[in-house]
């Protein structure tokens, strides 16, 4: 399988795949075709089954897809199956509450520690772990061989944090922060989560939906 | 200006370029050639002459760009300027982390209620608000009329809330739930946050990173 060529925008729409079928299988329903999979998911059949076949494709036809067979298959490709461990970085308000998050190691991740320099905040528990300072970084990470980490901290701190955990051996990264990490380390691969895009991106569209009926006037 | 026309590509790098600009404002930079932003933003000059140009460009040749005139401009476009009254439904651990996100009015959005059906989340104060009870909504809204809602609940409750703050006026949402809105309601404004999609797609990205060179034995 050449899973290394399939495109970027492919790859983004596998989680949500992986969501509906996950949704499904839990309703009891085991067997769908690409038409239904389709509306129930707003895309057309036609790119199901292109973005399906670029992972061998699970479909058979006249029968349609085995919902638990596709769910685990794709769950297989995005790593469900063998959850890396993570850190988190930033006991904040955003932290706490994906500290909170259960569904972590259902997502690829398996969080291990989390971080603060706010002394404040050590020993407070979340999601089952205790904060520990950031003075703890170094050491805990040559124990414990955490590969990714979920930056909850401000900018300037994020700068400071992300070139120190590359070094000890951080390669994935899903950034809450505004840092660019990708700007500075070219090498390791990041997922940005810009809750603020979202907002303002929400912002644009509705000033332009205000906008159309006055251009057609 | 042809705004209507501009496609969802540039229109989401807009806030990445607004927080640029709005960083190095900051920083009391107040000139900026199209190198010199691409080299910060790593994206290549020719593409942000391009996605400017969108929006009538902004650039003297030979000049470059004026900081705070495109941040202004950028930021006009993104509706900032204008905040809308917006409401936040579900004050679990993520809604209490967003309700303290002090920059939302900088978002284009400005919250004006907090909703749970959690009798015992009624009361609480978050980020200068009080959670109402959801059985306030109506009231709420008729009284308020928000445009915007912040969808924090689980999927079930979501698909149930999205229905009903339809019909009392919300026409755009930022969802964190699974809960697709635009599949029952493709009339409306969506912006989807889904942080479990981006742990995921960091987990296959990690997952092919160490199968390519075993591939290249």
């Amino acid at each position: 399988m050449k899973q290394e060529s399939i495109s970027m925008m492919v790859v983004r729409r596998l989680p949500r795949y992986y969501r509906f079928l996950s949704d499904m299988e839990a309703m009891g329903i085991t067997k769908i075709s690409s038409g239904e999979l389709a509306k129930r998911m707003n895309l057309t059949a036609s790119q199901i089954r292109q973005d399906l076949n670029c992972f061998g494709g699970f479909g058979q036809q006249g029968y349609g897809y085995h919902i638990p067979t596709l769910r685990a298959k794709i769950g297989e490709i995005l790593g469900i199956d063998r959850p890396r461990k993570a850190i988190l970085l930033g006991a904040g308000n955003m932290g706490r509450a994906l500290a909170g998050y259960t569904a972590f190691e259902r997502k690829g991740l398996y969080l291990v520690g989390i971080f603060d320099a706010d002394i404040r905040k050590v020993g407070e528990s979340y999601g089952g772990l205790t904060v520990q300072h950031i003075n703890n970084l170094t050491e805990f990470c040559k124990k414990e061989k955490p590969e990714a980490a979920v930056i909850c901290v401000g900018p300037w701190a994020a700068q400071e944090m992300c070139g120190q955990l590359i070094k000890l051996g951080i390669r994935g990264f899903v950034n809450f922060s505004r840092y660019d990490i990708l700007a500075d380390h070219p090498d390791v691969m990041v997922q940005n989560v810009h809750i603020g895009d979202a907002m303002l991106t929400l912002s644009y569209q509705m000033c332009r939906a205000e906008e159309l009926p006055e251009t057609s006037q």
